[in-house]
């Protein structure tokens, strides 16, 4: 329930601004609407207020009636969806209907469009794709770096813009870069801009957090808010400025505080993950690593060579599933797998000292579980992993989780590799590698 | 971009069911308002249409404002967020202000609040959390059983109502379920359900797919409509009927006639993904697999291993990021690292040949290619990915993409592992393993 930041300003629009999704697939429920909150981050950034979203489904009357309602109270529309080459994509038609306008066939668009196919699906002049060249005479036409419909800025009325997108979120956010966000703030900001610093959290949750900086959380400006993912809590300090200096000014205090509260809890900032914060760390110390993994069956390597630079700490993996490469490829005793089981202890150790040998690296981490739905057992419940690292003078730390029952099998997996990353980067801070 | 199933019917309302979601929250794009989605999914399963969702700040004049426009065009709002104890919680207020009306404390509510929270946080009598008492003196109250806020339901008219919910999503599901359910499907339905069967491509584009279709992309009831991810087409068809049986039959002719037309690319229905259909295509041949792979990392293993019954089937795989590994683990010969170069059909077929012998095991997939962002030649560009597929007779399938440079290096794993994927059910249903 966060408030009040977002209203006022705007440079000459007190009556704001609107962001309209189309599309009767946001109506039923069959997709999240990701591009409204995309679109109200970006606003936000260059301090634009928006004060309203509206959703409506494919339908041309009820289109074109809400962009009217919309351009009697604001200065500046955004829509997004409907501008495809099926007969249920209607928005440049609404658009201009609602203005009484018409629309023109831009040829140089059908030219671009055909090279963008390489011809071989246009089947004839009568494509539906034509569809797309379609705008009110004066429009400007905005470029679709990464699809096929392009979009448009278009002023129906002199107090009134309209900026339309398609819905495919990759291509709106690229033609937002390239295209719109400059306009947008050079038209509709007043200069104060939001800047926001987020930090994350691992090993520790929201309510936990939440209880701590009470007093924190119902500040006005600077606003902090916190959220919460799977494994993951961050919090996002915002504040409302002039500048972007002056921003960050006022958050600086605020972050140093919870930094204080939380050291050991904040693995990063911003666009930090637990991996590249490893590939980091690892990388400082100009140190490998390598990973044998069982119920998480290639995430932990997967997380990792996710972000770019993986390759300069990060050797490989052995994704050991079955007993039979543990044997036979990590060296675990067939007397271990027998008489503690796959997921215990000493099969983890065994199985991280098996992959540091083969692979020859001076970090390893192992990790056996039970990710569920089957396997488990009274003793061995889903949920049981249990974690080995080992660090270059071959000192272990292993560790036992026991996750909720309530938690699914790729939940069970990705808490799993959340706690690998986040022990290591305790161990490699401690400085006990 | 489909439309219209959605629109007509309920019961007594030729105007229509509107959500509004409410917190500045949302506007700032601090969120994803994931409740708009729960719910349209919830009306769309007991045959409620609506029309239009809105999302309005923490602002009582425009909430009050927007309250009143939604009662003059609909029958009945549903409202998400702004009923906790906050200054910035307006929802109430904003409703009985709309119509004129003043708010009545429950005094039984009191009680019931100060036993939820065991009367820990509570200070005194002026608590802020009083205020979730306060409603319209005729509003029937919903408890809210997993939460402090009880919502409401109230006709301010004899046409018009509104139903309150907490705007946290665990709350409101509950709520929804115990209480409200029931009322809106005996109220608001004219006894018509949705249904709807989806069909998953692979290997095809969406526009591919559009100009084929396009007859049926105009269909009415049920409807058919596309929706593009990542390397991965879904169509859906959807049936408004009177029960799931007769959906199914009207659902069943169209499904039929895209089998027939898509044969080779539709990969599954529903919840199916390429993984588990390989999962199942492995296990009635009673075939196991193993991998080998460098840019992806890991993924191709974790994709596997994400859906359960992977260990019928998978073995496990080794992940050789650095060339020391491709060499020392897989066998493939430095000679070849040398000449061809580790992004190389030739290293590419070693590495699968490598790993099936080291894991033993009846295919293996080997993938080796440039993730970007760094790495990129001109004679190699980031993009460029050799798969290589074994089969149990030791025939090998090399397959050499080069993904648009536009792509991210996430998005080049996710596609070179959809690739490995698709083609090896292509092989597995052609019968040439």
């Amino acid at each position: 329930m966060k408030g009040n930041l977002n209203h006022q300003s705007n440079k000459n629009s007190i009556k704001g601004v609107e962001i309209l999704s189309i599309g009767t697939e946001l109506l039923l429920g069959n997709i999240l609407n990701t591009n409204s909150k995309w679109i109200s981050e970006q606003l936000s950034s260059i301090g634009v207020s928006h004060y309203r979203q509206t959703t409506i489904g494919d339908n041309l009357e009820r289109l074109t009636k809400v962009i009217q309602e919309i351009s009697l109270r604001s200065n500046l529309l955004i829509t997004t969806g409907g501008l495809g080459p099926t007969p249920d994509d209607l928005t440049t038609e609404a658009i201009a209907n609602a203005f009484n306008n018409h629309l023109f066939e831009r040829e140089y668009l059908w030219v671009e469009i055909q090279n963008k196919l390489s011809k071989l699906v246009i089947n004839n002049e009568n494509s539906s794709l034509r569809k797309q060249c379609l705008f009110p005479e004066n429009a400007q036409i905005v470029n679709n770096p990464r699809g096929i419909a392009p979009g448009m800025i278009w002023n129906p009325t002199k107090e009134f813009t309209i900026i339309t997108f398609p819905g495919v979120p990759s291509e709106l956010k690229e033609m937002w870069k390239e295209s719109i966000h400059e306009f947008i703030k050079t038209k509709f900001s007043d200069g104060s801009i939001f800047f926001s610093k987020t930090l994350k959290f691992s090993g520790i949750g929201e309510s936990s957090i939440a209880e701590e900086i009470e007093d924190l959380l119902n500040l006005r400006n600077p606003t902090v808010a916190p959220y919460a993912n799977l494994g993951e809590v961050k919090l996002r300090i915002t504040a409302k400025s002039t500048s972007k200096d002056d921003a960050i000014k006022q958050i600086q205090p605020i972050k140093e505080e919870l930094e204080r509260k939380f050291t050991k809890y904040i693995f990063g900032e911003d666009d930090d993950t637990l991996s590249s914060v490893i590939i980091n760390l690892l990388k400082d110390r100009n140190e490998s690593i390598v990973f044998a993994e069982s119920c998480t069956g290639g995430l932990l390597s997967s997380s990792i060579t996710s972000e770019a630079g993986a390759s300069e700490i990060f050797k490989g993996g052995i994704v050991a599933y079955s007993n039979e490469i543990k044997q036979d490829l990590l060296g675990v005793p067939k007397s271990f797998l027998d008489t503690h089981g796959a997921v215990s202890e000493e099969v983890a150790e065994k199985m991280a000292i098996g992959v540091k040998n083969k692979l020859n690296a001076d970090w390893a981490i192992a990790i056996s579980g039970i990710a569920g739905p089957q396997g488990g057992t009274e003793m061995k419940p889903v949920g049981l992993v249990y974690i080995s690292i080992i660090n270059p003078n071959n000192k272990h730390t292993n560790i036992k989780k026991l996750y909720n029952s309530r938690r699914n099998r790729c939940e069970i997996q990705k808490l799993s590799v959340n706690e690998c990353l986040n022990s290591l980067r305790l161990i490699l801070l401690s400085n006990k590698g």
